[in-house]
């Protein structure tokens, strides 16, 4: 039985969605779902391209479509949008507004009687489960979530905003005392200022005073400011050989004390060559997810948090049991 | 809403979950069930202790029993037995042994009406979740568990069981090259051997020849033979002194390049002051768990790879998806 896949946006999520697809058995890319002009998309393999405005057509044919656009202005309508007549995936990433948004989701799909996925993905994600088991297992600890060394696509975009700059590349690198500290008791007040610098690679546009592209980036509210933030003015062509990759990493570290007095402490690590091909495997995983719950007869929204690891093999229960317990 | 909660078996690992569960808001613990005399097993708190004998008594009043006895010769059989009457919850580690297991506790359980989980804990249990996980998102990939430094329970009674041998304990230690030579690509086809070596403290009685001893020990099959053992007799006194705890920890790393070629990396490590103290609090984590599976009328077994960390939370979904994701 094979799962028949739509990708909803082509971007480089989409093509590592798109890649985890295709590397799996029983995984079938139906086609792509394009906002733009769906003649300008290049697809492999001659899987189809069409466009957004036809994307009812693909009712009854496709089991999920995996949404791959971005979590500021798109998901928040596509997704519920998309609700009301598929199963959907998507890796909304707002941390905020999540709650807002999966109540929008859930209504479509619980009304539609289809089962929806959002903020699947590492973080939110794999990296929600971790903080939630700590907080079972350590209920008296804390935890702390350390991003980086990788590209920050939304600091990125910021710094591309910026009169004066033609591109730019941002990574947030974790301050490298950070973890241990934490580990040795430390707690931090705001671990997001606390725990991380900014690394800024900028080509400027001729004419431009860097001086004062600097000052702008480093006094950028909620993005730069009060970061130990560092500006390197490098060529494009720099920028396009040295810093062309999307590598990201993160942790999660759990720390507490059971009622013993013993120290326990846990800690997740991802070292990702490729966020986007490694959130599109996990996307493709829920996916796989989004198919057996529906095949259960339950609709509406669904969070990683709701989902069972055994949902995203395609290897019998029994299998499973054998193999990875 | 409070859930009550049975202890069966009282040694340290029973002594964990006593303390996770007064560690809990919503949890009472019901009492404590003994195969011992139970005039003999001194409980804190007044908490009642029952014999084995009357367990059924427990019928209605309680809402899940936790098993803390070994998986060698008990669990294999009283798990079966309580899940004829009870849900339960136990941290069966015979991985060879779980699909086995798993049958019989599931047909009793099923028959019955009653929710039973096994396995749960942290290796298998969590890290099994990790090996799952790796799988779906790295299905080109890799993982490798590695164990300690700790304390293993399992090769320190071997050693005791040693003529000449008064008392003893047995350190599993990872060597240090192997996390970073997996990481950089290398296959171990035999990991336990490839991976660990083994530090044992021992107690010799007087008169018996430690050289001997110390040759048993090292060609002790499946215990130690192969393996890099390292043998140092103390004094009793020394023993309990400096060998009192039960530390121990463990990592799963997963390797793995999406399609794009990109290296993907994952890894869950634990370090753990107590061992029993932690495990108890998985295993309390998993009794939540058990009490919502039952109330939702699913009835059989069960193992972490089925279960959603949303069900390990007092927290209500919405609260969960606020604080977690």
């Amino acid at each position: 039985m094979s799962v028949k896949i739509a990708i909803a946006g082509f971007g480089k999520l989409g093509a590592g969605v798109l890649n985890a697809v295709r590397s799996s058995d029983v995984l079938e890319p139906l086609c792509i779902v394009t906002r733009r002009d769906p003649c300008s998309v290049s697809a492999p393999d001659c899987i189809p391209v069409i466009s957004f405005n036809d994307v009812l057509s693909l009712k009854g044919k496709v089991d999920v479509i995996i949404l791959c656009f971005g979590s500021q202005g798109d998901l928040p309508y596509l997704s519920p949008m998309l609700a009301e007549n598929f199963n959907i995936v998507d890796s909304f990433d707002d941390h905020a507004k999540i709650p807002e948004h999966f109540d929008r989701v859930n209504e479509a799909a619980y009304e539609s009687g289809h089962t929806a996925i959002i903020s699947a993905g590492w973080d939110p994600g794999i990296f929600s489960l971790a903080r939630a088991a700590y907080r079972a297992f350590m209920p008296k600890g804390e935890y702390l979530t350390i991003w980086g060394p990788g590209v920050s696509q939304g600091h990125s975009n910021a710094l591309r905003n910026i009169p004066g700059v033609a591109d730019a590349k941002q990574y947030t690198v974790p301050i490298s005392s950070a973890a241990r500290d934490f580990i040795s008791g430390k707690h931090f007040s705001d671990p997001a200022h606390e725990c991380h610098r900014r690394e800024c690679y900028v080509v400027a546009k001729k004419g431009f005073d860097r001086a004062k592209i600097e000052k702008r980036i480093k006094e950028m509210p909620d993005y730069f400011e009060g970061y130990d933030t560092s500006v390197t003015f490098v060529s494009k062509e720099e920028l396009d050989a040295r810093h062309n990759g999307f590598p990201h990493a993160g942790r999660v570290i759990g720390r507490g004390r059971t009622a013993d007095g013993s120290l326990q402490t846990a800690d997740l690590a991802l070292s990702l060559e490729s966020n986007p091909a490694f959130t599109g495997s996990v996307l493709v995983a829920y996916a796989r997810a989004a198919v057996k719950i529906y095949n259960e007869g339950r609709a509406g929204c669904f969070t990683p948090l709701d989902i069972p690891v055994a949902y995203f093999s395609e290897l019998s229960p029994n299998e499973q049991r054998k193999k990875f317990l």
